[in-house]
């Protein structure tokens, strides 16, 4: 049956009977289930490819930029790529059912905590159909149903996705209604699955900055706001004495910017030592090279014309702002504790010391309050797979429940049990 | 100084700086910060007494009702115990700073996990001194600065706590704004604090389903739901062979009801098996000497009714609802099955079993997906303290951060630490 004529709040009557069957499933179906989506993704090829042709041509008669359209279509290759994903994620270790071990307490009850899958989930995405898999996929190995409101130009997309992922559960025997996608586009149904407490357990955006916004303003229902943040490379003095270390900043400064500029985890701000603006312009020619545009502040602009290379004076618009592209700032600081005091000011997702330092790499660690924090290396690893979680959902830059990259394990919770013979509370 | 000319975003400023400074304190210092408290406490008592006594005035000239008034009041004896307990937290092991195994990744990073404070939590609460000094107490030795917003009826009192412990932290050479009252009672000054979003980590409302709607609906700032729910025991007919057992039942039925009615772990709904129906007029007897009225559904009624028992007959509406009284509700069900639907669909807090069949407990365990599942035990042991937290700020009903109760461990995230040596990421 399709979920066409369907309330949202009805989406969330069968999501949440659906998740009492999945959160006591035996690892193996999990896994199994996961390779049926792989196989009916591959045998619903020619629906799916045609389904995307329509988003792609719509797209385009919508004037839609060119990176919007390119991130919406999917080829053979690419949707053979998220099957195998979906195969991949079958095979990370399965959170649920771990258990704290049991303590018997004074009162003579004995007690431990057993982790469990959050429940009904609500992913708020924009135009990319291969989320609408991945998602998917993470949630069944986590024991959840999902609900999930995609983009509105990848409407066609996730019919066919949804359908396939679908008439797998039912070969296996498993809710179908675990996965739901809310096919009306219209903004109202969006702002009803967040506001369906009762029903659903969590909503996670993935989007930019406008989206984590509107879910954090409207939700009623937990939001889990993420992947929003300035990024911070500190580059200390003592970084730059050895020629070797030099070209280390030039190269992990490069990979943090260069490699992806559209991710959340790409460098916004480099604060540079004073004693290390030796180095700056060696670090601004291969950022250059690569098309970033810098922007400085007035002892970092005099040592780059200095060496006749090219940079805007940067205003206070600068920093504090995630950049999203081939752009970035450059502030020069004292020494590590001004680098400090900024980033209190202004970061919360990665940040990065370059130092060679042992003392400042501890006191960078102890005191930076971010999902992440590095040293010595490019604030590019801040990502799931690079954190050694196997794939992830989303990275969280709040604080409760999960920071930073979620996997498996951070759609779960836990619950208490409690084994008495009959004890009562004295 | 004061903080009374204060807006409350001034006061989320004074806290996140505040924040900083105690995020890196070792535990030992915090522990002195709050044995400094508790002698300020003791040293302030006259002064503390006197401004609770002019909120006791008020509150009795305004008629507030009785039990009310009684939370409200402060005398030699519970201040002591107050100071006392500020005491006992100092001695509860300090979750921060922990770290997860450091494991080094293919890419050659090292990375771990490490526990650090949440940051500026805000408090909202009713009108129970006790509860500014225990919050205070549990927020400082997790390494949280804490906005706290308690009761209209409170502002003197809360004035005067805040006052000494502002001295035991300068005294300490700590931040005073570490700890921060909205003396202010407008609703107003509640909203700003709900929406502090840039400064304000999480929001703990602790009070009635009001209060916690409210918060839910206006806070932009995570809210940590706790407290309310219905609390269910469905008792097998296997719990109900041996007298001894029926007098287990009895017993424990009592002490989940009559203990404390007002607590959300007392017993709202009692599912019985049909087959266990002769045992219910000894625990309607042991409920209603302790002053409980019964609603019972036809099969029960008729049992109370044949045992020359007391009760009402229940409505729809008396089940799935949290009484926080003398009043509970019976319901008959054909078997374990019908008693796990009914919880599915009405149960989240605290639910029990009492049988004798291991593999109905571990189904039990299993399905019931509430913060506390507990087997032939009394759900007043949902609590902190009964649980081995040593203390408690709140208990969450929700599923993400916390579920259960909330000890210094539940005040506290994760940031994730790596060390590279010039890595970029491939």
């Amino acid at each position: 049956m399709t979920t066409e004529a369907l309330t949202v709040r009805d989406l969330g009557q069968r999501a949440r009977a659906a998740a009492r069957v999945l959160r006591s499933l035996p690892t193996a179906r999990k896994a199994a289930a996961l390779h049926a989506i792989a196989r009916e993704l591959r045998a619903h090829e020619a629906v799916i490819l045609a389904a995307n042709a329509r988003d792609v041509e719509a797209a385009q008669a919508a004037g839609l930029p060119a990176h919007m359209v390119a991130r919406l279509r999917l080829d053979a290759a690419s949707l053979a790529a998220i099957a195998d994903d979906v195969e991949a994620v079958s095979g990370l270790p399965d959170p649920v059912g771990e258990r704290t071990p049991e303590q018997t307490l004074p009162s003579g009850i004995r007690v431990r905590q057993m982790r469990v899958p959050l429940g009904v989930l609500g992913v708020i995405y924009e135009s990319r159909p291969n989320v609408t898999v991945d998602v998917a996929a993470l949630a069944l190995m986590s024991g959840n149903a999902v609900i999930l409101r995609g983009g509105k130009e990848t409407v066609n997309s996730n019919a066919a996705l949804e359908n396939a992922i679908r008439s797998a559960l039912a070969s296996q025997d498993l809710p179908e209604d675990a996965v739901q996608v809310i096919r009306d586009p219209a903004r109202e149904r969006m702002l009803e699955l967040l506001r369906l407490d009762d029903l659903v357990d969590a909503i996670i955006p993935r989007g930019g900055a406008g989206l984590h916004r509107y879910c954090v303003e409207n939700a009623t229902v937990p939001v889990i706001v993420g992947g929003i943040g300035v990024v911070h490379i500190y580059l200390d003095e003592s970084f730059t004495r050895d020629p070797a270390d030099v070209e280390r900043a030039v190269q992990l400064i490069r990979n943090a910017k260069v490699q992806k500029p559209s991710a959340c985890n790409a460098l916004d701000t480099l604060l540079i030592h004073a004693g290390a603006l030796s180095a700056l312009p060696a670090i601004a020619r291969a950022l250059i090279t690569g098309g970033v545009t810098l922007r400085a502040d007035p002892p970092a602009l005099a040592a780059l014309q200095a060496a006749g290379v090219e940079a805007q004076p940067a205003t206070d618009a600068d920093y504090g702002t995630e950049f999203l592209a081939l752009t970035a700032s450059v502030r020069t600081v004292g020494g590590l504790e001004e680098a400090l005091d900024f980033i209190a000011a202004h970061g919360n997702h990665t940040d990065v010391i370059l130092t060679r330092d042992p003392a400042q790499a501890e006191r960078f660690v102890q005191d930076v309050d971010s999902a992440a924090v590095m040293v010595n290396a490019s604030p590019r690893f801040n990502d799931g797979g690079q954190l050694g979680l196997g794939a992830e959902v989303a990275i969280s830059t709040q604080k409760l429940h999960a920071r930073g990259p979620m996997g498996l394990r951070e759609l779960t919770t836990t619950k208490w049990v409690v084994v008495g013979d009959g004890h009562v509370r004295a």
